[in-house]
This record gives C-alpha cells, structure tokens and sequence, in this order.
C-alpha cells in the first residue's frame, strides 16, 4: 500500500537515526507495522504521532522537532519544510459506476473536483465525461493545491467558475457543498464506495449556519480563537476579526474540544482555525462558534446572501 | 489577586508586543478580565492560551513561540527559558483548623510536605507544630523543586527521610499517597479547606494498580508514550523500556486522550509522560497503561513490594 523501499532510501540518504511518522485516524492502526518494519530495515528509531491528524495543515510540530526525518501520510505537500516527506495515499476504488450514475445529471461542461485520494482517477473520468459528449474542465487551484482538480476542506480554488455544473468524486458532504456555496454552480456528488450519485443540497446546512450566527448576534464578549497548527495559523485574520468584534480576547488552541471553550466566560466564538472545526462539530458546542466569514455576516460586513464555507487561500 | 502591575512592568522592560497568558484550569476563567487589563494598560496584543495545562511541566510552546513574553500562572519556575514569567498562585485560606486536627495524628518528629499554593502557610504550619511539643522537618527536594517542603505530581523528593510521620497540607489524595508510597512512612493529609485531617490510605489504589498490571502481563504488542510536553519528555527512559518490552512501538502524544490509544493495535501502553495521566485516568482506558515503574515491576526488574507511583527527578 505505501512504498516502504521508498521510505527507506529516504532515511538511508538522510543518515536519519530519530524518524517520525504522521498517520490521519484511517490509517494509525498501520503505524505499528510500517514503524517495525522501517527499524528493522534501517537502524533507525521510529516515533509514531499519536495526536489526531485531520490534514496537511496539521504537521506534529513537536516531534518534527526530535527527529530528522517526518514522513507524513494520506495528505499532498503543504508545507516548504524539507524535512518533511509528504506520502500520499490513494484510494484504488473504480469511479465508473459512480460517474456513469453521475452523467445525465451534468450539464454541458464539467468541471471536476475531487480530493487527493482520488487524484490519479481524474484522468479516467475525463474520458468518460468526453465519451458521454460532454466537455470535461479541469481547473489548477492557488498555491496551496497540488494537482488540478484538487480540493481541500478550506480550499475550493480549484473549482471552475466557467461551467453548467461541476462534479464531485468522493465520498462526504463538506466538500461538495463547500464548492456549491463558493461557486454557486450546481454540484452532482458521485461517491465510488457507493457506485451513487446525488445532486448536492446545501439548504439544510445553510439554515443551521443562519441558526447558529442567529444566536451569536446577541454575544457581548467574544473569544476569537487561533489555530496552533502550521497551516492554520492565522493571527492577522484574528486581529481584524477582534477589533470588530469590540470586547474580545484572542484564544490560541491546538486541538478545539467543547470543553476547552467551556473555560473562558465569553458568550460566542470566532474561529480562524481549521473551516471545518465551526461546521462539522456544530452540535457539539454549548456557545456559537462562528466561521470568519459567518462573524462578517452578523457584523453588517457581508451580505447574508453570501454564505459561504471559510475558505484558507494560497496565492 | 494577582499583581497586574508587576505583569505590566514586566511587558514594558521587555518592550513585548505580544504577550501570552496561560492558566491552569481553575484560573482560565479569569483569563479575559486579565488579558483586557494588560492589553489596555500596555498596548500589547495578548493571547491565552486555550489548551489545558496540568502543571509547569506543560508550557505551551506553540504559544511561545508566537509571543516576546509568556507568563504562566499558577505554578512555580521550572525551565529555564527567560521568554516564560511564572506567577504563582497562593491560597488564603488558613490552615490552622486542619493542623489542629492532625496533631494527634502526628509523632514526635514531623515532615512537613505541600503544593505551592500553601508554600506562604508553611512558617505557620512549622510554629504550630513546635507549639505542640514536636518537631518540625523541611526537606529541600532535587532541583525541580523551588521551594523546601514543596511536593509536584511527579516529584516527592522534598518528603523528608528520617521523621516519624509526614504532614500533607492540601487538598486531594494523589500527592499525599504518592509520599507514603515514596517513603513508607505515615501520611496524614491535613485539608485546609474542609478542616479535616485523616490518615492516607494506600491499599485501594495498590489494589487497583496491581488489577492492571496484571492485565498488562498477558500483553505482545506494547505502545511506549512519549509525552511532547517539555517538562515530561523522557526519550531515553522510552527507549529503554521499548527495548525490554519487545514488540513495541515508540508514540509521542501531546495530551493523553482515551480515543487516541485505540487508534493503535497494540495490547498495552507505558506512559513516560506525566505520572498522574496512567493513575488519575485509568477508569477511562479501555488497555491496560503502565508506568514506568510499574512495567519494570511485571517484568521481573522490580520487586512486586516496591510499588510506588512514578517520579520525573531532577538533580
């Protein structure tokens, strides 16, 4: 599944003695294994991060600090650090159940957006969009995106614009509707688990998103908090958001959990960390937890027609 | 309660623009009060930090990183860095009642032992029992300890030797169990809170810890946690212990959670980060986790009688 000889040559050609290794939750349970294998292999001492790791974004600080090498899994380079080695993983699922469901729901010109676990399937599904006579689009996202087509949680760029409709392969919500939101472009989602496909719907998320901003519009003492994740850190973002916001106080955090925010007494937050935090985990905050863009809202600095997903920009 | 002034003077000597606060989880709440003040008096940026923090041992580095000044609260020195202020934290509450109560607990030369909190009680707690006919013992401890008397979590060297019976002032079983463990010398715990005073018990929570060990004898496959935090790192002793258990694996783990051990398949853990997380949490574990002290007990490297909780010694 990964390349271990790979791996291997790696620390060999870094004399590496101390290695790290970065596992997202689907795939810890093969740290043990892969670590064992690589101490055998090369002398090395391995150091697996038992910290969750939700993206690329999300780099073990620390123990990129006690080692010489760190090989981060299931995510595509986001960080400049050379001594960091960034091994994707791809999911060998066929997509084309998925996409021929998908097809008569497409206008058309396509554009198709995926995550980076299908990447190396864009090119099948460019075929069969072509021989279904319809015109595949594939757009190069900012700086932040490796690969055409590709999207992260709190990254859309790579949606086009100049399309009927755009597709989603993969599985999940978050991402389809994210790309809707941005782009305001009709998303069908087809999800190569299932072999299904379904036109996104984000009226649902929408009114739980008015709900929740609703509830913050009443909020006296904000808590505008800051990610302590490399990619993540935005602290100008959280100056402005806290001069607006008036009685405010800036909250670093390195993983935010119902209870962390249970300890400050101010009544609604603002979170410049990772976009997903505010929306996936909604129903698990007892104060509202606003996206910057949500905060712009309320605050008469955004129109609420412009809803959208917060997003991390590259260049 | 604090003195804000001498955190004000501090930022202005420093000219430190950003500043960080960071509390244990008692003092979070007083967190934003405190922030507003320094922000309007100095004109510094402050954050807070989010995370929980257990003890000195537990800086926040990310945070540190990001500020010229962090001034952490509620525990005594116990780093080098000249970029962290520590601002202790004392409690009023007076502790004669619970003295008085102890007394005839007490044999005729008295250890005195407590958290910092109560460090200013000491001279009175000394008097009270010299009053009484007895005699006094203060115990300077290694070189993690800043004040004579002074107990941690994880270090009980300032529990004097060669007295009859230990007083603890304070709240909570785990220190004054730790010191009777430690010495095997008798502990009365003396809480000023409630006035009570009452002889530590050990049994129960032997009982409970030889239950998991045993558990933990039948374990192949071993986690060995390393901690990040700075002042709980053990690298070396992680190595060592990984190299008697066999088939085990190195893991670095920022806060200790429940959720994270399970994403590993491994039988069993041993903790070399904060002793208190194997101890205080163990109902919460669904694998056995180890200290170090009680790894070396079921594999034959210490006696079964030598039980005690794990220290972090300084010099």
């Amino acid at each position: 599944m990964f390349d271990i000889q790979q791996i291997n040559e790696a620390i060999k050609e870094r004399k590496a003695r101390y290695v790290g290794l970065q596992f997202p939750e689907g795939l810890k349970r093969k740290g043990p294994e892969i670590a064992k294998t690589i101490e055998s292999d090369t002398g090395a001492t391995v150091i697996i991060s038992g910290d969750p790791c939700y993206g690329a974004c999300d780099i073990d600080e620390g123990l990129l600090d006690m080692v010489d090498v760190l090989f981060h899994f299931g995510h595509s380079r986001l960080s400049d650090d050379d001594r960091i080695v960034f091994i994707e993983y791809y999911h060998e699922v066929d997509v084309s159940k998925a996409i021929e469901t998908a097809l008569p729901m497409l206008g058309q010109r396509v554009g198709i957006v995926t995550t980076v676990q299908h990447i190396p399937m864009i090119e099948h599904v460019e075929r069969l969009i072509r021989e279904a006579g319809k015109t595949p689009v594939l757009h190069k996202g900012d700086s932040r995106i490796t690969y055409p087509g590709q999207l992260l949680g709190c990254n859309f760029s790579a949606a086009p614009a100049d399309v009927d409709s755009i597709l989603y392969v993969g599985s999940g919500n978050f991402h389809p509707m994210g790309v809707q939101l941005a782009t305001k472009i009709p998303v069908i989602a087809a999800d190569p688990f299932t072999g299904e496909a379904r036109k996104v719907d984000v009226e649902r998320i929408m009114r739980q998103r008015y709900a929740v901003m609703a509830k913050a519009m009443d909020a006296k003492r904000w808590g505008i908090i800051i990610a302590m994740k490399s990619g993540q850190k935005r602290l100008e973002l959280a100056k402005r958001i806290k001069a607006t916001a008036g009685d405010a106080v800036l909250i670093s955090i390195h993983e935010i959990a119902p209870d962390r925010l249970l300890s400050f007494k101010v009544d609604a937050y603002v979170s410049t960390a990772c976009p997903r935090v505010a929306i996936d985990d909604a129903g698990r905050f007892n104060v509202p937890v606003l996206t910057p863009v949500e905060f712009d809202i309320i605050k008469g600095l955004r129109s609420w027609d412009d809803l959208a997903f917060d997003e991390i920009r590259g260049e």
